[in-house]
């Protein structure tokens, strides 16, 4: 049993019965005739507290032992209902197994998450990165339970692709040493697996991707990463309105069993960014806004002295600022952006009959901006085609893409959930790179 | 209700209860009085038939229509306990959705799997493919669900690495259109995450990654692909053995679960592949057979004469031939094969007391060979520094790596499991390239 299961089933734990503990010693104090050493297993941010008394403490030197050894402990469950912790251990055995070299980096003080950035092999041993972790790993996996609870086929979108992104050159390229096209064509790493899932859409109907993609981004910004992992659910049958509940859905859904299901890890970060669990649970109780594009216009017009970019009008793209400004000041909450304009979106997105606007979504939350976007597909073979050279995108090695309107065509809807910025959302962290475990930005590869 | 969730509670379903489905027709018989339409909605390979009686029939040329047509339908559940298929649905209304191009290039009669190579983005309809997808699914979810009821953490171990894999130098490189070092040093595409999740075990202790490794594997063989996914857990306080019995409880647990779920899919893959079934529940009935490198050596030498690499002695890299061998016609089923020699296996594997081997196994399966491969990972830093020299691997980029051992190092071991080598072990499929929907080799990238 872990720790994590222990205090969970606090209940059925019988005083005196025998446990055996592996983990890393996190504290340690106390005098030769009684120490603490507090140990941690990983499962948890919380701790086992092993209470020593004896010869054995100078025997094995236990008062010099250093922080983050690894142990591994043998003692008898001592139930305290009034403590803060509900048990301690009274230690029979311990063993040392993994001694800390005076050097290791992190000390008991205070450490910036900029110093913890240059070591992310070590980092991850701090209860702030155990926290973040522990969420990131519950999000992950909540959200192919729901998907798969939902009758989701998960697919594996390919990484390396023939497709240039949407030409937004911004893309990584892949080859061997020798450098002579190893695929015998230029090769990228994909930026996003939809148009592959909308093939699959179109016989399992509801399919899922969870996989890395890439971008060439070459801005330093505490949003953007060049390896970040998207989900990219992909459904036949659905319109605009049905992608944008699902979304919604999901959200809510695995949001609220990780908060159910890591309670010590939120109410920790609840404690490091005050807030953090009363906004989260307004989302949950709320119903999603949801608000055209062009109303949005209309709404930052009248706050535009709030922002750097002070011209607003129809057609723009929203800056971050402008993001940020809807749902943090005037929605208070998330929000979904409906019907942009044409020419700020993607090609494969379905034409309104206004013909200016596309059933597309972006769902903006407060402290981030954009977590997902997402549309209704263009349905219709000849919009599709026409949009394509309207914007000088080549048809021929998409032609497989149009091609699916051909062939018994059910009309699917999807979007893109940026996974880190769900993790940076939900942890209440403001910095990309501290919720990847090893991060890649331009410029530097650590480890 | 997916037609899967009807069949699974058919118990529960009441006649003449209305019922509507969304999907796409897979055959279409019958007369101008009355017709069966086939319908399939991608949950399971089986299908939902739909009857039509009257003038329905002429008004919307439902005779002519073609197979994956997508289709609206909704009608009265109509229960025939005795019939083949245990319920109908008498047609009310039916929508055509889309329909098909006379070019569709999935006919009725039998496509190759070379043809169907062809087209990876229409071969997903095939009942064949459908069945590989849905039990690619089923696996994937079932091995994150054992891990996480097993208390592990799963991590993304980074894509984009400054290592160049085990210096096989079969490596995949990354770069910007610029070619000027976009991470300002050569970057390749990982071939492992298990370095960095070993990083990880030393602090959540029980760990696992599911992400795209690559290979720049210019062999075409039907085992290889340059992109395919792994899974590597890694646990600390884990010896061989220990890990061992992990790999085996996973595989028995994922195997067993997906042969439940999927019963259809399963029975269909068997008529094709005849024996199937009956090895898999041979596999999950049975003890894993472990065996030294050494006596498989002594064995192989036995039936040399069955082999084109005829020349068998201790040291040598087992061939697939011997591979395949071993677990086809000497043990008749999986096989644990330990204590490599540590000339043949990589540098971070424990080194075992007879100087001579390591503490590593690879399990072979019948039909594909290598499934996993994994080890005790070398626990002390000056045999692990030692190794490298010797092996001439650069340390100094892997410093982070061996400090490891001098920061409360707790002993890890861990595998990895080549997914797609999984998913044919289980589909009974022999070619690589038809268990990954988009698969990549040297050469080409198909959409």
């Amino acid at each position: 049993m872990t720790i994590k299961e222990i205090l969970k089933k606090i209940d059925q734990i019988k005083e005196g019965s025998e446990y055996k503990i592996e983990g890393w010693i996190v504290s340690n104090r106390g005098n030769e005739k009684i120490r603490f050493l507090t140990i941690n297993d990983g499962s948890t941010i919380s701790n086992l507290q092993v209470v020593i008394k004896g010869e054995i403490i100078n025997k094995l030197s236990l008062a010099t032992i250093s922080l983050w050894t690894s142990v591994s402990a043998t003692g008898e469950i001592h139930l305290t209902p009034n403590a803060q912790q509900p048990l301690e251990l009274v230690l029979k055995t311990i063993k040392i197994l993994g001694n800390v070299d005076s050097d290791f980096p992190i000390q008991k003080k205070e450490t910036s998450l900029e110093f913890l950035r240059e070591i992310p092999h070590l980092r991850n041993r701090t209860n702030l990165f155990k926290a973040i972790m522990l969420i990131r790993n519950s999000l992950a996996y909540e959200i192919h339970k729901y998907f798969q609870e939902h009758n989701f086929l998960y697919m594996a979108s390919p990484i390396i692709t023939s497709n240039d992104g949407e030409g937004a050159g911004e893309t990584l390229l892949v080859d061997d040493e020798s450098k002579e096209y190893f695929f015998k064509q230029k090769a990228f790493l994909g930026v996003t697996g939809q148009l592959h899932a909308e093939a699959y859409a179109e016989s399992f109907k509801k399919v899922y991707t969870f996989g890395p993609t890439f971008r060439a981004e070459n801005s330093h910004t505490s949003r953007h990463l060049a390896e970040f992992w998207m989900i990219e659910p992909e459904v036949a049958f659905y319109k605009l309105n049905d992608i944008i509940y699902l979304a919604d859905d999901l959200l809510k859904t695995v949001i609220k069993n990780t908060i159910k299901n890591y309670t010590d890890e939120m109410k920790y970060l609840d404690s490091i960014n005050s807030g953090l669990l009363d906004n989260l649970n307004k989302f949950l109780d709320n119903k999603l806004t949801i608000i055209d594009y062009k109303d949005v216009i209309k709404k930052l017009e009248e706050f535009k002295n709030n922002f750097e970019e002070k011209d607003i009008y129809f057609g723009m793209d929203l800056a971050s600022e402008h993001e940020k400004f809807l749902s943090e000041q005037i929605i208070k909450g998330p929000v979904a952006v409906i019907n942009y304009p044409k020419d700020i979106k993607a090609f494969y997105m379905y034409q309104n009959d206004d013909k200016q606007t596309v059933a597309a979504f972006d769902l903006l939350v407060p402290g981030i901006g954009e977590l997902i976007g997402g549309s209704q597909r263009e349905s219709r073979y000849k919009n599709l085609i026409e949009r394509m050279k309207e914007l000088n995108i080549p048809t021929q090695s998409l032609q497989w893409y149009l091609d699916l309107r051909r062939f018994g065509y059910a009309q699917t809807s999807g979007f893109g959930i940026g996974f880190e910025r769900l993790v940076m959302y939900v942890t209440g962290v403001a910095n990309i790179k501290d919720v990847i475990p090893f991060p890649r930005v331009a410029g530097q590869i650590k480890m």
